[in-house]
């Protein structure tokens, strides 16, 4: 086991009817806040009044800034910033899931700094400060709502790029799956990509002797393998939507990775795929992550027929290379049966930016190139490789 | 699963050498500290000597009470508190195991109250206020470095009485398991009896529906197992005490319980026998908890079936009943492997005190009997059955 800081102040509310408590918190930290969402979903399905009255009965003022989109875009996190200091706004409220947060932390960076918010994606600017950020998560999946990360989209430069700091975790998060039950089926199969993915960052390492954090990985992954197929069948089972939302947020809390070397290569190769083709990062995490498998597992064998016997239930055998491959297949079957893509034909990419992609990802492009991954460096000839295995 | 709050703002530091990190983290909330530890050992160990060189390094000033024993007493907490005010201390700093830190907590209230401190742990005080923690521990068990809990024992009434209030989270807990290579091997056995005994305080539960929680008490309890023999050979294994010092504090920082109903009758019949005979609470544990779950297994044999397979290792069977019943066998087998007691006899104690701690237990003896436990309702009269079956 590695050395290592565990750290996660997100106080979470979870399960029903606790976005309705909102208000109250927010009147804690907050005279005006900017509440920011999607599209028009949380207005149709009556959480966005439920909201708004909320914080009117406590006292507490708000703006208002809809219109984030899958993948978001670093032009309305620039119009968020001119709005909460234009609003005196000292509080930025998330209503929606990840790339709604996403937004939400940009713009909580961006209003406390005179330089523009891409700044800090580009590495040029490096600080604590933030606006504080309350969440009520109406898509579980990415994690956000307890995670001090941010992914923003720069669309002119047609860069997806990460930014990381304690003062991007949310002070609170509400988590009701009540909330989850209309959600579309290609969204809960994006979002259970999506929150296996994170696990699988953490899960597969070379590092030494991490029976705890194994265990945890593997427990979270058995959930949401149980539970997602139910929510395939009916939308609004409230048990499998709890068990698979407490999933995600324990995903990305940072709990199941401490102590080891975590990878990240799936994300960043996949942010690429986002990035230009503009799809979804779930559905194209299901596609690049058995195929990063796949071209990684020989780094350590042993962990991937681990992962083959103890999530996806796979007989014990002696044959170790066998059942990390059998392992790999069986979860390709699952994101199959959860209606999720194959291939990256499924998702209608052909090879022709294969190497602009990689160059990215490893930062080749820029003439920096850093190795992605932590079980196996992968350079940007070895991310073409993953792309055109997943063709 | 039911509605839950998880907070664990506790920031932990965890790994080779970080005890040496404390004064900079004090330097940041306090001018002066009081070093709070139990006996001799802190100082024969280095540790000691290790963390005055860090405060002074730091600029860190420091006031010093020992003297801490195992279940803590409200004699040397008075003292503390008035340490505190005389000295003007602003930080608290345990150094030491779950006693320490339970007293530092107690310490840490009453300099902040001009009532005596055992008022909140008559209920008479409820406040939030508290001076703030940190803990470097030296003997992983109790959970006490990131738990909101205290727990006192009052010599003249001969009570053990709890408090409970998210002040007493430490800001900061280091866990360094190279502070563990000395303990002795009876108090490893009483620690892990101990960690054990706090996620099944959580785990057997009637509440349905817990997969997650379910899979997270029983990736640390096959941790804790698989772990804990490594050290009866080598107390000096850096990567057995890891796992073991990482499943203790996450056994009690709240996360295994979240959704579930918890339990905690075997702690409170526990604390009667430690109140009265000054035993360890490990080992009272290790006698109490099986005799408890043979008590109530009835109320959720299914539970009790699933640990005998899933974290116990017994092979699957129809026969449910038989099955809870393996289960319980193998822990007080794997109990006794440890050295630990298997019997009040064990213990050196008689039958004599059954009634009067069944009643104190209750608080029948105050007249107002409240039942305890979650997943069975136990009346003072179930508290002497189970001491009986405990002979």
């Amino acid at each position: 086991m590695l050395n290592f800081d565990f750290y996660s102040p997100t106080r979470v509310l979870f399960g029903m009817g606790r976005h309705r408590e909102i208000g109250a918190l927010a009147a804690q930290r907050a005279k005006k806040v900017l509440l920011h969402y999607g599209g028009g979903s949380v207005k149709r399905s009556g959480v966005y009044g439920e909201i708004a009255s909320s914080l009117e009965e406590n006292g507490v003022q708000f703006a208002e800034l809809g219109g984030v989109v899958p993948n978001p875009r670093l032009s309305l996190v620039r119009k968020g910033v001119e709005l909460c200091l234009s609003e005196g706004v000292d509080l930025i409220l998330a209503v929606g899931g990840g790339s709604v947060i996403d937004s939400a932390k940009a713009i909580a960076m961006g209003a406390c700094h005179k330089e523009d918010v891409w700044d800090f994606f580009e590495g040029k600017l490096k600080d604590l400060s933030a606006l504080p950020l309350a969440v009520v998560l109406t898509i579980p999946a990415a994690g956000s709502e307890s995670s001090p990360v941010t992914v923003i989209s720069n669309e002119e430069k047609k860069l997806k790029e990460g930014y990381r700091s304690d003062a991007l975790r949310p002070f609170v998060s509400i988590v009701n799956p009540e909330l989850f039950f209309t959600l579309p089926e290609d969204q809960i199969a994006n979002g259970v990509a999506d929150m296996m993915s994170h696990v699988f960052e953490r899960y597969f390492t070379d590092t030494a002797k991490t029976d705890l954090t194994d265990g945890l990985c593997e427990a979270a992954l058995r959930t949401i393998i149980k539970n997602a197929p139910v929510l395939m069948d009916d939308r609004r089972d409230y048990d499998a939507w709890a068990e698979i939302a407490f999933s995600a947020t324990l995903a990305h809390n940072g709990l199941l990775g401490m102590g080891r070397k975590e990878d990240w290569a799936s994300h960043r190769i996949e942010h690429q795929l986002s990035a230009v083709y503009d799809i979804a990062h779930g559905a194209g995490l299901a596609v690049i992550a058995p195929f990063w498998m796949k071209y990684v597992y020989g780094d350590n064998v042993g962990m991937f027929a681990q992962f083959a016997m103890n999530v996806m239930g796979a007989a014990p055998s002696r044959d170790i290379e066998g059942l990390a491959l059998e392992g790999i297949g069986r979860l390709r079957r699952f994101f199959s049966s959860l209606g999720l893509p194959s291939t990256l034909r499924d998702l209608g990419i052909g090879s022709g930016d294969f190497e602009f992609m990689a160059k990215n990802a490893t930062g080749a492009a820029r003439g920096s190139e850093k190795p992605l991954g932590g079980l196996k460096k992968l350079l940007w000839q070895d991310v073409v490789e993953i792309y055109r295995l997943a063709q």
